[in-house]
């Protein structure tokens, strides 16, 4: 009777506690409900041990608290030193004794500086599980790691993991303006409340802190790339550094936009010439002052001569000067910086594909040892597909990181489920060629390719102050995800997935199985609705949200889509084969060829690389313009099947977040069915064809389709 | 041992769960911990039934079940009829058996529609407890209060409470625009998410129309009395439609801004003259498409010809046409118009505080039956204190309505602990004389001075989509005191102040009296370190964050605090007797002569009424400027004490809100004292006196305190 009425307290407890499962993200520790699966952990983790007594230590042990309580009920005996069997011992290698250091010393070896190890270990015939590292917030990497072993459901019999992140820096990039909108932020504003701060501390910056040193992410850069000098002010800096004391526990460095101009906007100078002794100086000093508040300090992130913002061009400068300049100040503190290679000139009549290779590729080798330049995963603007980014593979002298966007400025902001992991996956798999055949991005990324030392990636977050931090409670799975393939690019996006779905919702195999399918399947369907067969930037203007291949009225030629699908009588698509653009040439050979070459171009990136005819032949027999029909129609009905989906998984999910997803999943139907009969009304004009058969007719004219608007869509920048 | 475990198991979800507190406001139905009390609910709530089958009655079932669960671990069985004793039988009136209706024939007599009767009765010699009201919201109404009961640890037996709100339009005003920034508001952005409307409905609109209900708040203006056209046009109304289907079964009803010159922006129509039939028409037709959405849209307000809006007198009409004509078009649909008084004129050299009479009080009798006038409850603008507002009493023919703000414009955002409600009964307890002593305003905002049939209170919303609702925990209250107050304009701020500490926090007794003691005396103190003696609107300006008495650069003189204070050598403060601007001769001559009289004067309004000499004797035999000086001190000092009280309380309240407010009171403790040195070291340029022993000494110059410069204070309008 006892043990009855505490289930049934807790099923309440559980339900008005609805809202905080929204908020906690992958860290739920849901109670292990396999009776097999909990024996096991009970018998094998019967004590803790916990060595040292650093603040990241302490946070290590809370969390471990909270997994056993919440996950099984109890919490293993806290002992201060290694005594009986089964313990867990907790610690870093300065802190371990002789004999564990000893059993664990080829495992040290094989981990860097970051890296953990998990080992069951068994010493004077009793068995150990230890979790350490080389220090302790690489310990509290073990710690999370380990309890993301239990979340889902794994044995904790002969463990025996060393693992190390593959990249130095794994940052999230905040495009967070000071007033707290956000510049394509879908899960409401910015969560660093400046006007609060320093002196209140958001329970939510810890909660932040801690949730992203769950999945290894080291950095975040708190301000948006189209930066504002205020932020280097003593004012703000004085903010910063609080935020900086929250996270740096949790390993978390943090790093600014600098805004090009502010030696003059807020240091009084008349210039801001990256060869000015003047600047120079304000930039030494600036540097200085930054790092007495923060000595760990990460640097600083660049958006120059890019879209309006200014920069060394503005000077007769050239990036390099630029970066160089803003290296030398942070040198001496062991700060980077990171440079972006998102160019295209107002003034360069041709392809904007090819003009970031273009400026950049000839600097190979200029920059300063701790210069990372930060390159776009594709040569356009984070779209549903891009080929991967020429630049990759082709500066081999040179640190390349890369940029990712997980908010979904292009896909659907936080209303479209679009499990990003796979889309990151095919660009890190995609082969450059640029050292022979397995010259994949993720080793270019990784440094393994050039032997890089310094190495990164970036994400554009898509964190909120919305209750769930990202809008759409499979959004989590992008931001998890990221986090997950920057610690290692070479994961599979269904590991990813999958860990993911049993830390969050539930480990029941027959919610596993098909939501994860849905997930994986969930990129090709947005490509699919939105931008198939190489199709790309053909939403509407500013907000990015819906279709607008109409567009051709904007000022700069290639911010309007017409610029990107060039359909006309004779066919669809951009050329930049060896007879177009020859974008193709800024590729390895082997990639070039491919691409160049319309039987063997890829046809998902089809229309990227060639103006194809309505009546070509696809592979599968279907002319283009049935086939680019067809696509569309493919993408809506993969939202109909991940409906489906979803409504069978309703019993393994509270209803709370069961209905968010059910809504959402409801607007990206209408919504993709929006963007199928919009475009292919608009398409029509030009190809003058009939619809094929099994293409849904369009309930509304291309007139209605022109007419909306949407003057108020978020994320605007 | 199992108990014991359980008792550790609870307290461990209970951490995990914090940040749910901040969130779940009063509600928390904390687990009734006093085992008398316990027991007596026990034993004197064993059934329940529920009679009826309306959503609201739906929801009244779930808030009873959830409140039992979590305030005693169980639930009473739930009947469908009535059987055996000690049941509690919820449902309105028409769905009470017949023995029961005789029994309660006299309460019912003596509640309105929207009143409630919580009875215990005895029917067959059975005891049971009656929760009714003539309509299901009447109900639901009492199904709160009877939780109330619970959550306060009041005895269940012997009930015997028939209780109905005393004004018909309880309403939360939110200055919430269409891009999600709140004008003046300090706890984030707007709720409403305007993209994902109306096909996503965030379990927030659920949960605000729930707490509202709680405390018996009826309607909500979604949108910023600066009003944006957009809001009428189908693309939106069909957003407002959603959320109002989300309020309707909690008795909540949606009203709007009515943009004046919206015929023209949005109708395509030349004018918006009131006069002009085109645009008569327009508003009739806008009216019935909403009401064909809404069947019971509430109606409009609005702020025309104030502060930059449009409005009649753009085309030579006045105020009464204006709201006749909107009032005409929603009248067939029983809709009303709130009409806003707070007006003051750009060409108007005379004293502020005087126009909206000036302009209003005429008009008295002029305006159709379904519009009523929204008056702020000052003369000029929400100042920490100001005496009532002259036109209370002064328009007998006209129902008026009070304009509190919630929303902490002028009383440090959501940073600094002010308990509102003692500033609101303050004002409602005051005496107008205009039908003789005891016509306070109170009597005029519920009719019954002038027997008025529309009667309301209106809060500006301190709401936003911070994780705690209002950015400061203790703001929760004003909130809560607001809608108490909006029910029963004659409470007690004591009373309101106890009844939310013992739902919000904890019944111990040991918490509840100081922290209550606390609250009381906060309004008091900011009073007293920001503006003392009857000062106002001395704030920084546009964002009103901190001091700035030394403004006098603005385009419009009222605008300015040197308009407000008018120190000289002479002295300080505006004169307002009848040898100054003569606005005291806007109130009835009792209370006029009480103010106009520098003897009689209350010393709290002294210089609001009057041009005071620095070495004038206060009541206390200080000078002036020592008086002064001593008042902004003792508000510092009473901050400090706040926070020795509040350090005090840790053991009583869970340590995420402890530590929130701790964070918030230091703020607060340095905000005070900056308030004070600026204000004291300007001020002392005319006084040119030394600061008083008792005073500490600024520890800054009076131009840093000028230099200072906030760019992105929140809530900017």
């Amino acid at each position: 009777m006892t043990s009855l009425r505490f289930v049934f307290l807790f099923l309440l407890i559980s339900f008005s506690a609805s809202a905080q499962k929204d908020y906690k993200l992958w860290l739920q520790y849901n109670t292990v409900t396999n009776p097999t699966v909990a024996s096991q952990y009970k018998s094998n983790l019967k004590g803790i041990v916990v060595l040292g007594n650093s603040e990241t230590i302490r946070i290590a042990e809370k969390e471990l608290k909270t997994g056993f309580s919440d996950m099984l009920g109890n919490i293993p005996e806290i002992k201060s030193e290694v005594k009986g069997e089964y313990n867990i011992i907790v610690g870093s290698q300065s802190n371990l004794n002789a004999e564990i250091k000893n059993e664990l010393q080829s495992d040290f070896d094989k981990i860097n500086n970051e890296g953990f190890i998990i080992k069951s270990i068994s010493i004077k015939n009793k068995k150990q599980i230890v979790i350490t590292g080389k220090n302790d917030v690489a310990v509290l990497y073990g710690v999370f790691h380990f309890l993301r072993i239990l979340q889902t459901n794994k044995s904790v019999k002969n463990l025996n993991i060393a693992d190390s992140p593959k990249t130095n820096i794994r940052i999230l990039n905040h495009w967070d303006n000071l007033d707290r909108t956000v510049e394509r932020g879908y899960a409401g504003f910015s969560l660093w409340n400046w006007q609060k701060l320093p002196d209140f501390i958001d329970q939510r910056y810890i909660d932040y802190a801690r949730t992203n040193a769950s999945i290894g992410i080291n950095g975040t850069v708190l301000t948006n790339v189209n930066a504002n000098a205020l932020i280097l002010t003593p004012q703000y800096l004085e903010k910063v550094e609080a935020l900086a004391n929250v996270f740096r526990p949790y390993g978390i460095k943090v790093y600014l936009t600098a805004r090009f101009s502010a030696p003059i906007e807020i240091g009084s100078l008349k210039t801001a010439d990256p060869k000015d002794p003047e600047v120079m100086n304000w930039w030494k000093n600036k540097s200085a002052e930054i790092y007495k508040r923060i000595p760990d300090f990460g640097g600083f992130l660049v958006k120059a001569n890019s879209e309006g913002q200014p920069g060394p061009q503005n000077y007769g400068r050239n990036h390099v000067d630029g970066a160089n300049m803003l290296a030398d100040a942070v040198a001496p503190f062991g700060g980077v910086v990171m440079w972006r290679a998102f160019v295209y000139s107002e003034h360069d009549a041709n392809d904007r594909a090819k003009q970031a290779y273009t400026e950049f590729q000839p600097y190979d080798g200029k920059f300063k040892e701790n210069v990372i330049v930060q390159v776009k995963n594709g040569a356009i603007d984070f779209q549903p597909r891009e080929p991967f980014h020429p630049l990759f593979g082709a500066m081999p002298k040179t640190p390349l990181m890369m940029e990712f966007q997980i908010t979904q400025e292009y896909l659907g902001f936080s209303t479209h489920l679009v499990f990003l992991p796979k889309l990151f996956q095919e660009v890190l798999e995609s082969d450059t060629y640029q050292k022979g055949k397995g010259s994949t991005v993720a080793k270019v990324v990784d440094g393994t390719l050039y032997q890089n030392k310094l190495t990164g990636i970036a994400g554009v977050a898509n964190i909120g102050n919305d209750l769930n931090w990202t809008g759409h409670p499979f959004a989590q799975a992008n931001w998890y995800g990221f986090g997950r393939l920057a610690w290692n690019p070479y994961l599979d996006s269904e590991v990813i997935a999958e860990e993911w779905l049993r830390s969050t919702f539930s480990n029941d195999e027959n919610f596993i199985k098909p939501v994860k399918d849905m997930m994986i399947e969930s990129r090709e369907a947005v490509v699919n609705y939105m931008t198939p067969l190489g199709l790309h930037h053909i939403m509407d203007t500013g907000h990015h949200y819906g279709p607008g291949p109409w567009v051709s009225n904007l000022s700069r030629p290639e911010w309007n889509p017409t610029y990107y699908h060039k359909a006309d009588k004779n066919g669809i698509g951009f050329d930049r084969s060896k007879s177009g653009t020859n974008a193709v040439s800024q590729y390895a050979p082997e990639v070039a060829n491919l691409f160049d070459n319309l039987e063997t171009c890829p046809e998902k990136d089809l229309l990227w690389f060639h103006h194809v005819s309505w009546d070509y032949k696809l592979k599968n027999g279907q002319t283009l313009w049935n086939g680019l029909a067809l696509k569309y129609q493919e993408g809506v009905n993969q939202v109909r099947e991940m409906q489906n989906v979803w409504n069978k998984a309703e019993k393994y999910v509270d209803s709370e977040r069961f209905n968010e997803v059910k809504m959402l999943l409801e607007i990206q139907h209408k919504e993709a069915k929006w963007w199928r009969d919009a475009c292919l009304l608009y398409f029509q004009q030009f190809s003058g064809k009939e619809l094929p058969e099994r293409v849904e007719k369009p309930t509304q004219t291309l007139e209605y389709f022109k007419s909306l608007k949407f003057p108020f869509a978020p994320g605007n920048g």
